[in-house]
């Protein structure tokens, strides 16, 4: 297809790195991501650019030209990672967008976790390498969704010295009050950028974003779903690669517009106090349920700090809360109660 | 000693039950409790009391009659419980004290999580009994502290049909300000309770609940620690009941001074936003170690708004917050990072 043969003859010209276009120095040295095309390089290199792009999108719209904070950070048992941040911004009232490349020796614990979804594994440690980038970003105002996206290429080296990769990720959107266009918008958004890749991949995904971001014991889902993929490792390194990249430059197209369509939109104390109540769910999702967070907060040497600033300003819990019938409020729970078959939606 | 003896007297002298002393209709029936003298109904009747005392004693703090809530519930699979919730309170901003009898099979995956910690136990289900009290005060003023206690009788019917039981709980307290005095008396009282029945207790209960109470991926305790303990079976059922009553009814003398003490304290911004930041830390390690939180919500047909009445009712983050050095703060982390020796203190 077009667009990935235009990428291909881009990805030959590129000799030359040019930090500029990046929040902050890469987490290898520069000579060592221009001298070599190996997949780990080409993943920094690409969630930087992602990064920065998506940044730069969100700064723009802020009325009164608040900025990121740039965090650039490394870790004592290999690798780093660039942690950006808005706090109290007049769009953003929290958001952070982080890239880390890590590597060193896996705990026996986050090892096990691995084999619990089905990896075979041994029992030690093992020498791992990660590269990705992870954002949740959450708005002022309450008309406004929050979204997060993550998308990450793992390597484990086995015990006999083979070496197994795979990647994950996705984006999805949490909104407070549902409207049914910016859903679509968002849906066709990524379904187009799967569709580019394999016709089948959107329809899968969609489903697994669904059942994995349910808080079970609320009976349901955080947000109106989205993409969710992991242990993906065929048909080639090369073609999930790809694939990923799409995704990943599908984000700023997918929720940008929504930001600009509603961020002036008036609201009052109710509209606050739900969006409050609301994200209390997205708190007890991302501590309960979360498998990134978890696998973080676990792993020893991780920077809590870029872990947990995936939690917003402000969260709200009410004994028994629930909206009055018929209400926008009530609308949005019906939602997440029984997801929108957009499958079908935006196939007909 | 004399305080049992008391009791013991008194316990004999009850026969008829006064349903105006509790904060409902127990949920076993009351000619149930009225013709035996069980170990699950002493237990039944003991923390219906308790939460009966507790929830009048916090009441008479409230400056403008603000009362609990009262919820009585019941469970399909057997058994009920009576949750009293308290919200907007003008000294109470949210709190619950909640009640529980139930009884039924323990799921296959809530058995596995006591075989984790060294329970030996067969594979599948097991029929169980648990009878408990578990309480969260959030108060509204930052210089009145949180306080959370806990006190459960577990029996399980292992796959011979031998009985197993024990008895857990304890009594923390999470200041946002640290008080010599009021940490002083508080851990004091809980002390003297337990030296009623062994000096070994509190030194021991002590240490467990500093260890138990630790938010890992901080290095810092929740609060200012108390007593926990767990599988606690021995000399005897009559003394293990006798020492969980005695901590129990400790509860209230040990906190009401201190909300009394602080109730009317000025405060500004700067302390509510003191206050809300350590509520989030609250939330964290509710949500991500509490092994009551987990195990309720892990359990089918458990009442989520009971268990996670325990979060207030507004938590904060914010990236990367550290009190500036030698504020008083920074002089409450420093208590959180380095627990305070209250076993050599209260002895010298």
């Amino acid at each position: 297809t077009t667009v990935l043969q235009i990428r291909k003859v881009h990805m030959e010209s590129v000799r030359k790195i040019n930090v500029a276009n990046f929040m902050a120095q890469p987490i290898t040295p520069i000579e060592t991501l221009e001298a070599s095309n190996d997949i780990r390089v080409r993943m920094e290199l690409m969630i930087m650019k992602i990064q920065h792009d998506f940044v730069r999108a969100l700064e723009g719209e802020e009325n009164f030209g608040k900025k990121f904070k740039v965090d650039r950070w490394e870790r004592n048992e290999g690798g780093g990672g660039i942690t950006c941040v808005i706090e109290g911004g007049d769009t953003f009232e929290k958001g952070g967008v982080n890239v880390s490349v890590v590597q060193g020796m896996l705990p026996p614990g986050a090892v096990q976790q691995m084999r619990a979804r089905g990896k075979k594994l041994g029992d030690g440690e093992l020498p791992f390498f990660a590269a990705g980038i992870s954002c949740v970003i959450h708005p002022r105002n309450p008309y406004v969704p929050t979204i997060h996206f993550n998308y990450r290429y793992f390597e484990l080296v086995e015990d006999d010295g083979s070496k197994m990769w795979w990647f994950g990720g996705g984006t999805d959107l949490t909104p407070y009050y549902y409207y049914e266009d910016d859903a679509e918008h968002f849906h066709k958004t990524l379904k187009e950028a799967c569709d580019v890749h394999d016709k089948k991949f959107y329809p899968k995904y969609k489903k697994w974003c669904d059942d994995y971001f349910t808080i079970t014991h609320r009976n349901e889902t955080r947000g109106i779903g989205g993409i969710f993929f992991d242990d993906v490792d065929s048909p080639s390194l090369e073609e999930c690669f790809q694939f990923v990249q799409t995704c990943a430059e599908s984000v700023k197209p997918s929720y940008i517009p929504i930001v600009r369509k509603h961020k002036n939109d008036n609201y009052g104390d109710r509209e606050r106090t739900w969006q409050l109540i609301r994200r209390g769910r997205y708190v007890e999702f991302n501590l309960i349920y979360d498998r990134g967070t978890k696998f973080g907060l676990y792993t020893p040497g991780s920077r809590v700090e870029s872990i947990l600033m995936s939690l917003p300003t402000l969260a709200r819990w009410e004994y028994m809360h629930e909206p009055e019938p018929d209400t926008d409020e009530a609308n949005l729970l019906k939602v997440t109660r029984n997801p929108v078959d957009w499958v079908s939606k935006l196939s007909s």
